[in-house]
């Protein structure tokens, strides 16, 4: 084996991100671009994919304390945030980090090309309208992004519709999100049937959940241990995965804990779980730099299959006649195309994506017009993988390991 | 409506319990032999069934303390109690009131008339070696009767089968008992396969089963934060049942609480706990009898129901010829016939036995042996619903209600 050419720019890389956003620009788009990607597995990345902060999604009722747990952790109300006893949050609020204090519209927002929020544009015009864009300069949100959500609803309001698929946007904002919140509180712990559809739509994301069981000093020990052990009854079958949950016991805002109820073991505990909250707050930036290198390399090599896979119909077209015919037998015999570009490049078949889902995709194409493999490519993308990537990690090491 | 004869017997009534026993013997009972109600639906009851005392089982991995609860309930251990670190108690052991100390092999005393322990001898002579009854005077055990069990097994020791059916033992011992407590320990959370299996055993009596988590006082407040979090996350999902179980927390046996570990709060929590679960198994005696009488009346409408059906089919029987016909064709027909009772004596639906039982057991019958509706004995037991029953309430009581 020769050793790999050095390819990645003159231009001086500062960090991780920059180096995974410049070697995305030369090295894996092109593969993606010449082969389709996008319209197979997954959009183009653009600079604010790279750019956008880890965020912490809050999901809960109504007045579990969701408004008040982001301005506890900020020391300030962030801009357009409201506190109170009744549904006061009446939309999904995402609040950044920005020079100065403003609020954006969701339909301004979801168009800037420099906001990772095109996505949501898909939820249409009712959505975009109970969206918007909180800003302030603030140190902790020059590391972390917090999605506030309007309260979950429960039993009768339930039946009052929502004007848009709200399953659909918290689903999409948990793909995005590096931990996501599910608040409780002694008086609203029951998991209503759009709590349910939320918590179905976090699946896949069983990782990035953790539970917060807040204004546990509104009752006394025995009440919070009966309220807390009918919480994780429910959640257990809703969840329903073996590992339980990290639950978090407390009270989250600004105010003192209630000794006089809770008497001072509880504050003790409450104080260590608050710790322990925090402590797990602080190591998203780090997680989620590991998550986002390690996604990185996991499309890297879903766009090289992605490049087999349509190098490989290309070969299979007749030079002349018979192309319709030939492009159809493809098609019905995918797995076959599939299994022969798996043996000949030795790739590992869990990597491979569903046959079926090709299969519909390719249906609107002329496979004539796809492009060869090409190899160059291709080893552009190796030598990535094998070699820039790791001398990328060596230089910088994820800047919040310590 | 002509006013009901009185037909209690002259013999001297002293408690509720006598009452049922000879209301049974003088009313109902006569009912049930003449349509063999015990081939068909339960057992002919002894008076063993209804001098038997409330019985509380304990069930649990082994170490759990479930031998020590029962010595710290007592304040002194039960003739032939092991407690220790490893496995100890090896059989089921029925702790009950006697004149003097001592222990009955299980052979012995399944064998005993007047005991309610005849149904176990089904489970053979493997489990009877695994039985034993343990006796002793003791002011608590005239009231309740515990039920000692060996630790119910998990990982590799599940492998090493029982030589008996320990899950039919537990079933048998749920449907005969007042209250079935499951114990935990913070070190002994996990459920085994022989354990889900025993807990599944106990469905239809969810309304019996208390959890305990004892030895809470081994671990921080912190820990026992997660681990009783754990238990009720996966107890959630094996029971199943949307109502939550009463948990007790606490450390059930003789030593001090230690307070060094769980603090001021904790030891009050645990004491508080006590009590409740305390005041829980004071309460079993009455709730006992309450029990006692709803399962006489529910026993005497299923007789009834048994005799109008066994009436209904002799009815149908050809006087002379086609017999066996006759009767195939009833049998296949039953529902129709189910359906005839019902109209006729405007019965509940809900109350009717399954069809296909009956049809199963009617098989080795001959119909034409049957005894016709002898409309005075329904009328005894109509009485006995009526009149007597509620007299004797209203003479009585509940000796335990206060
Ligand atoms: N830890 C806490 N202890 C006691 N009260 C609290 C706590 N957190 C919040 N509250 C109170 O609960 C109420 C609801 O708080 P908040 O508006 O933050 O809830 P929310 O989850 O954002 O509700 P919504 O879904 O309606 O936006 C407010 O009155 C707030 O002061
Ligand atoms: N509340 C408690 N706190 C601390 N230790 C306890 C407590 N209860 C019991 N123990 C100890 O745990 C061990 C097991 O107790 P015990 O024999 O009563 O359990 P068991 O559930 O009956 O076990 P087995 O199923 O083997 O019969 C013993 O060493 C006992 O002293
Ligand atoms: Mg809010
Ligand atoms: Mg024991």
């Amino acid at each position: 084996q020769k050793p790999p050419k050095r390819t990645l720019s003159a231009v001086a890389v500062t960090s991780i991100v920059d180096g995974l956003k410049k070697l995305y620009l030369e090295k894996l788009k092109p593969l993606e671009v010449a082969y389709r990607f996008n319209d197979f597995v997954s959009p183009t990345l653009t600079d604010s994919d790279f750019d956008a902060k880890p965020q912490v999604m809050l999901l809960g009722q109504y007045s579990t304390g969701k408004t008040t747990f982001i301005k506890h952790l900020l020391r300030s109300s962030y801009p357009g945030a409201h506190i109170g006893p009744e549904p006061t949050t009446d939309r999904f609020v995402v609040v950044m980090g920005g020079p100065d204090e403003r609020n954006v519209p969701g339909n301004t927002i979801a168009v800037q090309a420099d906001m990772p929020f095109s996505g949501l544009t898909r939820f249409g015009q009712a959505f975009l309208a109970k969206f918007e864009c909180s800003q302030m300069p603030h140190p902790l949100l020059e590391h972390i992004t917090f999605v506030d959500t309007p309260g979950v609803l429960s039993g009768e309001k339930q039946r009052t519709q929502r004007s848009y698929d709200f399953t659909g946007v918290t689903e999409w904002f948990a793909s995005k999100c590096d931990l996501i919140l599910l608040l409780f509180d002694p008086h609203k712990l029951d998991i209503s049937d759009e709590f349910k559809r939320v918590i179905t739509s976090l699946r896949g994301h069983d990782d990035k959940i953790r539970i917060v069981l807040n204004k546990a000093d509104q009752v006394d020990t025995q009440q919070l241990m009966r309220v807390y052990g009918a919480l994780m009854w429910s959640l257990g079958k809703v969840l329903n995965t073996p590992e339980v949950m990290r639950v978090y016991i407390g009270s989250f805002n600004d105010r003192e804990i209630d000794e006089a109820k809770v008497g001072p073991m509880g504050k003790d505990l409450f104080e260590r779980e608050q710790e322990d909250l925090l402590a797990d707050l602080k190591d998203i930036p780090r997680k989620a730099c590991d998550r986002r290198i390690n996604e990185f390399v996991k499309r890297a090599r879903q766009a090289k299959i992605h490049a087999y896979i349509i190098g490989q119909l290309k070969k299979e077209m007749p030079a002349m006649i018979g192309k319709a015919k030939a492009q159809q037998r493809l098609i019905d015999n995918l797995e076959d195309e599939f299994a022969k570009v798996q043996r000949e490049f030795h790739l590992p078949p869990g990597d491979f994506p569903s046959v079926e889902h090709y299969r519909e995709r390719l249906a609107g194409y002329n496979f004539d017009k796809f492009e060869k493999l090409k190899p160059k490519m291709l080893e552009a993308v190796d030598t990535m993988l094998g070699y820039d990537i790791p001398e990328l990690l060596k230089k910088f090491r994820n800047p919040y390991d310590n």
